[in-house]
């Protein structure tokens, strides 16, 4: 039985967007895992233009979330608005700035943060229906928001790990590079990625361990 | 001895810049071979900004290579016109129609195109100094250009393949997924990957190896 997972794109590049190696080494693992893959982002403007090369916003550029993310997957992407659940065995989100900032609110709310309708009734229609959800690097958050006692992990102890035990209720593991988290009560699985400062060799070992760890309770 | 390889980006995304797949399975292959990556893209306007979902110029928009660049690489990029053979041991080309806009004209002129100085200076710099040159894709072109007699593949027959044959005096060898050609002779290693309709799985089994015959020269 081939899987079929959906992921979720919040635009493309690390400080607005998906982070690239993140949200491609996801699409590596699924394609050599077998995976039936969809890509869905929020049709909606991102919160943030940024300059690449010198951390600065693009003062007066204006971007959609949805049109970005589809640089990553060649434009076979889909509105978030239209995800159902019931087509799909499992979810992936990987992360970058972009999730922090268009997918929820984050990245400048922190503990008191906001996520988005389409994303949080995605993945709470996906753990309502018991089916499991991968979240790399900073994603964990909105898992942890949403899912009561979630188990995760973004890498080492620091302001986010902080938020997740003390505001969120969830509970976090230290992690290195390439490994990863499961609760198996909740079906969740995370791995740190670039919370650390890894290579990207090591971003597609977290990515490959994630997906098989998904796939496996799809 | 670490390898010292350098990769030309030509933006972000396949329809304006470097294709994105072959961008990070690239360096994906340079990382897990421990080589010291590099990269570089000219820091000049595209060509055309281009919608990826609907495949439509999105007319009034303009965006810089180097910046776009910069997403696919994590802001760890240099300018094209600041390259120095002497600092590498090899060079990579992802593919992506960036490099028929952005790095040369291939696109609007095909047989009759023109290489833009900073990408013949560089690709002639390497090749003089006899050090390998890897080309993914639409890359090839460039190559066979520039490097009379190449023999390269751009995956099967077809326009492209015949301008490489009858106007550069290249030669051409059809490949399917995952495929190399190497010109020992003159050093050049080619892959087709979106030449052909491969998954991300086989453009990675490409830019692999690619990447460890580039490396074995170098």
């Amino acid at each position: 039985m081939v899987k079929k997972v959906a992921v979720i794109l919040a635009g493309c590049g690390y400080l607005d967007g998906a982070e690239v190696h993140e949200a491609t080494m996801s699409l590596l693992a699924l394609s050599q895992a077998g995976a039936m893959v969809r890509c869905f982002a929020p049709n909606v403007p991102q919160m943030h233009v940024m300059n690449h090369i010198t951390g600065d916003e693009m003062l007066g550029e204006s971007r959609n979330v949805m049109i970005e993310s589809a640089r990553i997957c060649r434009g076979q992407i889909e509105d978030l608005a239209d995800f159902d659940a019931d087509d799909f065995d499992a979810l992936v989100i990987p992360g970058g700035f972009g999730v922090a900032k268009n997918l929820c609110d984050f990245a400048v709310k922190g503990g008191e943060m906001t996520i988005f309708p389409d994303v949080e009734r995605v993945v709470m229609a996906m753990h309502g229906a018991s089916k499991p959800v991968g979240a790399l690097c900073i994603s964990p958050v909105i898992v942890a928001k949403l899912i009561k006692g979630a188990r995760v992990t973004v890498g080492g102890e620091s302001d986010v790990s902080r938020v997740v035990v003390d505001i969120f209720g969830g509970a976090h593991e230290e992690t290195s590079h390439g490994d990863i988290v499961v609760d198996g009560d909740n079906k969740i699985v995370t791995t740190p990625c670039y919370m650390l400062e890894p290579t990207i060799a090591q971003v597609y070992e977290g990515a490959r361990n994630l997906v098989a760890a998904v796939l496996k309770m799809a």
